[in-house]
């Protein structure tokens, strides 16, 4: 008999398939698995698969007395509550760096869109307008790649960045062997930077960090780009520094209560949006499901997972 | 008394400013000149300012017999007819290199909202339909950058692919001693690669190059991405390539009858339009317009034109 997976987060049934060729699995769609599997069931789930987002604590794991293994499908694991896990004895695994390099592109992607305003581009030539020579809403040009200052805040996507002959400065906790600026403060990074890059990994100490005031600091001509988790930014100062050009765009993957993105948001022209697709391309999702694989075959053999998220 | 340039093309007002402080400019504003300048003006015309791609033959420049410099805004030069600029003895200028990184980053821009579908992605989260949980457009994931397969017919821009860990081919009638694949014919480099960059100088040698065959060769997974020139691709052959979804898509910057895309093409949901804005940055204006001053400045002072094209 095929061990059983409970899948506790909403997830397309696409992206299951290859489970389902090595596992029973009992899908929930995302709702809460009481109401969807009876309890004599539930009892006996030895293992989950869950999106790192959706939050996993406490009380969630202990609807599952034998729960011995969380399994994250990407990289994040924000959602789980890694000290309750501790202390039931739960493993935690993830798919580490699985889907660093499409996120880095929809990254690039988004700030290339944003600071080019290829929608607004797009807009004006389909709508016929350019034919019409009506007057373009790209009139004033705006500053290209070379030489733009683009702040990293966390992980791989310098590279891409430098490739585009602009400088590169990053703000981490740590200061790494890297080619590029190191500024001790997002503060400091904020102060230089025209394109804020926000990659860090989310957490509770990196909850709301992109405040009004590192808005107001990355200025006028400066864009945010975010492809982490919503709740580094502080979405609410982030609609006000849109509105009123404190900031003069964004381009977001991720929002604070996917998949609701604020009206108020939503309505901005000079955002380009993106439902948390950063690490959506085929390549990414193979990785992806090789780590669930992996992990979830090492335990049911009573191994160590081998993608095992360490908790800091 | 300033020396006289006239304006042959269409240009914003405030493009010309830094012309203006120097030169008498009589702006056609791309009107015919003889319909906007009395003859006698006309006949005093030493130098001109045109766009590379307007038609400037033979028959134009004998409005104006005592032409002496026709200077491009810009890199191109296909729309003048060089045979008879030096039948005249007219020399021709241009910016070369002025625009090249902007215009490359245009193309990465337009490749990478056209492969991972930025418009669609913008619009789902848009108008709500993400946070109503309405079926994704883009549940099927799609292949990503690594491992891509680019080619790259024409100049600089595959430095920027090979950052985002794509293979990278190319097409030329010389072969460069470069990093990449070299592919002896267009034929070859499009059944080769998925997504094909045209980046090749316009003239009558590569008008419709790419055609019904090239896009077929290309495939179900292929996109096209023009910066260069409309002249380039075949567009009704593009039009019903990228309806009967011989090809994934296209990016397009550039089109045969600028500014008028036929609303065939600009219906397609499979495209991202740009237009023609690949120079249009802050330092792309300033290093064209500094080439445009210096060949200016160099002809009437009877030097020669340090921005010389040079002709085929």
């Amino acid at each position: 008999m095929a061990d059983k997976v409970l899948i506790y987060s909403r997830f397309p049934k696409t992206m299951m398939a290859r489970f389902a060729e090595r596992f029973e699995l009992l899908d929930t769609g995302g709702r809460p698995a009481r109401e969807v599997f009876p309890a004599e069931e539930l009892a006996g789930i030895r293992a989950l698969l869950t999106a790192g987002g959706s939050p996993l604590g406490a009380e969630a794991m202990d609807q599952f007395p034998k729960l011995g293994a969380i399994v994250c499908y990407g990289t994040g694991y924000d959602g789980v509550d890694l000290q309750a896990a501790a202390s039931r004895n739960i493993a935690v695994g993830h798919s580490p760096g699985a889907n660093a390099a499409s996120v880095a592109d929809i990254a690039m992607t988004l700030m290339l869109a944003t600071t080019r305003r290829i929608l607004v581009a797009d807009q004006y030539v389909r709508s016929g307008d350019w034919a019409a020579s009506k007057p373009s809403p790209m009139m004033r040009p705006q500053a290209g790649m070379p030489g733009r200052r683009i702040g990293v805040y966390g992980r791989k996507i310098a590279a891409r960045c430098a490739a585009f002959e602009s400088e590169i400065g990053y703000f981490s906790r740590t200061r790494y062997d890297l080619p590029y600026q190191y500024f001790p403060t997002l503060e400091a990074l904020a102060d230089w930077c025209s394109v804020l890059m926000i990659a860090v990994r989310a957490g509770a100490e990196t909850q709301h960090v992109v405040n009004a005031e590192i808005l107001k600091r990355l200025g006028v001509d400066g864009y945010v780009v975010n492809i982490s988790r919503g709740s580094v930014i502080d979405e609410k100062a982030l609609v006000a520094a849109l509105s009123d050009k404190t900031i003069a765009g964004a381009g977001l993957d991720v929002f604070e209560q996917e998949p609701h993105a604020p009206d108020a948001l939503t309505a901005l022209p000079n955002v380009v949006f993106a439902p948390h697709i950063g690490g959506h391309t085929l390549e990414s999702h193979v990785a992806m499901q090789g780590c669930v694989l992996a992990n979830l075959t090492a335990f049911f053999e009573g191994k160590p997972l081998p993608y095992a998220v360490r908790s800091a």
